[in-house]
């Protein structure tokens, strides 16, 4: 099907957008052109007019995704008034935001999977550990902010796929050790 | 094809490996049965035989993976004499073994995912993190087990995902902090 010579200027966006939910849906390995075509209601054409390729489409999907979730942290960050209501948006942050949003857990495990298996793909997970970090840095030294992002990944995985309740004072405990707060 | 009369006895054992190998290589959503078959030498027939379905068999599969993996983990944690040489081999555990095995990294995320999309796969990260803490426990409080099994888990994850370096101080002091040692 032939581009129409202004084509929509809104598309693009809303081929990236069908892309998440087509790999949340159905993962990486799952996700056609031919599906997020469908799933965003544009020709086929437009895949290839847009993308150069599934690998360019899944990096910029992935980089939305990515700079969403921590422009939601650079958020909780800018409202801390200090260290020590930064520790406590921390604690907020992993006990309870984690169950809220299954999408966002596939999709975060969908985005660390390809960047296990394509190294290409690890820009990506570098960009969003860069801007957690500094979101971080905010209130702590750079040391530090490092420590509290991997807390903040490991206690979230690990509350995420256990299947057993996990007791939040833990979670308060742990941001204070590594915080010093 | 029919099955012989006396089954050979390792086959199953051998289609859990194959198994493991065809997920490495192609991924969850890439894994069939024809493809384990031929991976692991064995007729088709012997997967419905041995497996009732694909999701047996990936459980199977990842419970081999994540019990090689805390058996190792809790080889280093029996072979530590005190809290002192405990925290060192966790430490050395995040900075050197990491980039040891890509094979390793992608079957972690790959259950991972998996574990995130359906549930029903949380039992095995439920049993592996269950695991990882009893070994802990052996030095550490139940309370310091789970923030030093989180604080392993999110600084490998961001390690191995990252384009950057990391400074190893960085996790001898993450450890520190959190020990207490």
């Amino acid at each position: 099907m032939a581009e129409p010579r202004r084509p929509d200027p809104g598309r693009r966006d809303r081929i990236i957008d069908a892309c998440l939910d087509v790999i949340a849906e159905a993962g990486v390995d799952g996700t056609s052109h031919r599906r997020v075509a469908a799933a965003a209601g544009v020709p086929l054409g437009s895949m290839t007019y847009h993308f150069n390729g599934m690998d360019e489409l899944l990096q910029e999907a992935f980089t939305r995704f990515g700079t969403s979730v921590s422009d939601e942290f650079e958020r909780h960050m800018a409202a801390a008034a200090d260290r020590e209501e930064a520790a406590a948006a921390v604690v907020a942050i992993i006990t309870e935001t984690v169950f809220d949003s299954p999408r966002d857990l596939v999709l975060t495990h969908e985005l660390y999977t390809l960047a296990a298996r394509k190294p290409a793909f690890r820009a990506l997970t570098n960009a969003w550990m860069a801007r957690s970090r500094a979101a971080l840095e905010r209130h702590f030294d750079p040391a530090t902010a490092r420590m509290v992002d991997a807390l903040i990944e490991g206690l979230t995985i690990h509350r995420a796929l256990d299947t057993e309740p996990h007791d939040p004072r833990i979670v308060a405990e742990a941001v204070r050790r590594v915080t010093g707060i």
